[in-house]
């Protein structure tokens, strides 16, 4: 089979075995549409120094199982989370099993990733994904959960006001998913044709050049994939408000020192922000309460892999898809 | 009047004129005791561009006041909050005003501090000192109630494992402090003669070297005033633990850039802290319920204010205090 590998700084499609049967307790995915995340591209910066099969955003048919009791999810078509745990460590027993300390993370940490013929995940993390979401939305499960997490960890008082800081794939999605609350959200990005996405679904916008600095929103969140999102979002954020971190960066590209004394001086809340619940976003996709093929740039096949990563880094270019 | 003046980088000791009369709404007062605090020492490396007498702790005596209708303040002896506030801005007016877009903050932005013989603070800041509380005990009040801010922030569940990190001045109140918690609290630090404190008081204490950075603590406090406190901080905490941080570090002094991708990855809240509630540090001290007298390691005298700044800065050395 193909897969898309990732060797130290090389990208290249391999051809490689996939194992004649999955392990026990997990399934052999034939994934039928492949995201590319920004995750992706950092991965290949040096980020985590993943090496072997990336990919980590799917939905998928399962074409076998390891174990006889699940063969009823051969042939369903799935989502899964991306995150494989042991059940065991001190995190996954006190219902923490999303930070297990011996997981291993679909095509980020020590397991390969989606972006081939075939690949096997744990079937515990599947998710059945209904005939009423199509492959071109459920393969955006894993993003829109990771905007869902924003929306768990805020607790909301009065109606704040609340800024999406970036404009791409992450930011669009959280800005979607955040007029669920009861605030004002906004999303600030530096490209005017990525905000007219927001005048289409009704999302007040504005240009970073345009927006003062002035220390006055309630909750900003940092979409940015960018080092200098969180001292931008510092300005942005009022005294005793909440950042919400998305963005992680390379530790191999770090910029210039970021001043965190703001943090203190104003007495800032920062709150890390990774994955989220998958079946929260499957029930927004099905009730088509968040426009995700909008989204979508361009599709290519897995077989130009190297090319959508490329593509994928293209200013403008929002979610590249692949298809197998 | 004396006063110990920051211009740009030199400190000295000048000779000034105090004004003939406190504006309306100000008291005049004469420090019986004053305090020199990490910031102060940060101030003179450039934190905050701070010019002027320095100085923010401090026990005193009124002496005059503005308008007549304060006039009950003369000759009580009091402690004093450093944020002088506005009462109208948008942060004054949603009961945040210890963020007042317009304060001044006495010693350090904007108003002459306490180094001096006499200087002015609004008479709201005032609360009088009971007396029994001497002034020994009095001058810790503003670094007491910066370590109460900290269990003003914290919402404690089970009973958390809490690390207070740093066995400097701020350390040592917040571990005395957090033991009121329902949680184990121990203290980690570099200098085995202060962590002695500890034993005294019966607080758990462990050399930094000693500990594994195991990522098993619910909450640490990061009091060691160093940009990489943060990071040994991430270390500790669990995912989806709590860091509160403590440490401003000035911007003229950046160390190498900080790896925040743990904040994102772990989930971790971080939670800013700056000064804290008088009222409650004052009764602790009058309840007798935090030994700062052992914190006392020199006296020194105004005159002598150059000269005490450097003594502050000395491996071993705790809190030094100066008297008129």
């Amino acid at each position: 089979m193909r897969a898309l590998v990732l060797d130290g700084q090389n990208i290249s499609l391999d051809e490689r075995h996939p194992e004649a049967s999955p392990p026990p307790g997990e399934a052999l995915i034939r994934p039928r549409r492949m995201g590319v995340c920004a995750t992706d591209l950092e991965l290949c910066q040096g980020y985590m120094n993943m090496t072997g099969t990336l990919g980590h955003e799917f939905v998928g048919e399962v074409m076998a199982v390891g174990r006889a009791k699940d063969k009823a999810w051969i042939g369903k078509r799935v989502v899964g989370s991306i995150n494989c745990v042991c059940g065991q460590c001190d995190m996954c027993q006190r219902g923490l099993s999303e930070h297990c300390r011996d997981r291993t993370v679909l095509g980020i940490l020590n397991r390969d990733g989606c972006f081939a013929d075939l690949f096997t995940l744990p079937v515990q993390n599947l998710l059945e994904v209904p005939d009423s979401v199509d492959d071109d939305h459920a393969v955006f499960v894993e993003p829109l959960a990771a905007a869902y997490q924003v929306l768990r960890q805020l607790t909301v008082e009065g109606r704040p006001f609340v800024t999406v800081l970036g404009d791409g794939r992450l930011g669009l999605l959280c800005a979607q998913v955040l007029t669920e609350l009861n605030a004002t959200v906004r999303l600030v990005g530096k490209h005017p044709e990525k905000l007219e996405l927001c005048e289409k679904w009704g999302v007040k916008n504005r240009l970073l050049n345009d927006v003062g600095l002035r220390g006055d929103q309630d909750i900003v969140v940092d979409c940015t994939g960018r080092a200098d999102g969180l001292t931008t979002a510092m300005q942005m954020v009022r005294p005793k408000g909440t950042i919400v971190l998305k963005t992680t960066v390379s530790g191999n590209h770090p910029i210039g020192p970021v001043d965190l004394s703001p943090l203190v001086i104003n007495e800032i809340q920062v709150i890390g922000s990774r994955c989220g619940p998958f079946p929260e976003a499957l029930d927004a996709l099905a009730a088509q309460k968040v426009d995700v093929l909008s989204l979508i740039s361009r599709r290519m096949k897995l077989t130009d892999g190297v090319a959508a990563l490329q593509t994928a880094k293209q200013p403008g270019v929002l979610k590249v898809l692949l298809e197998p």
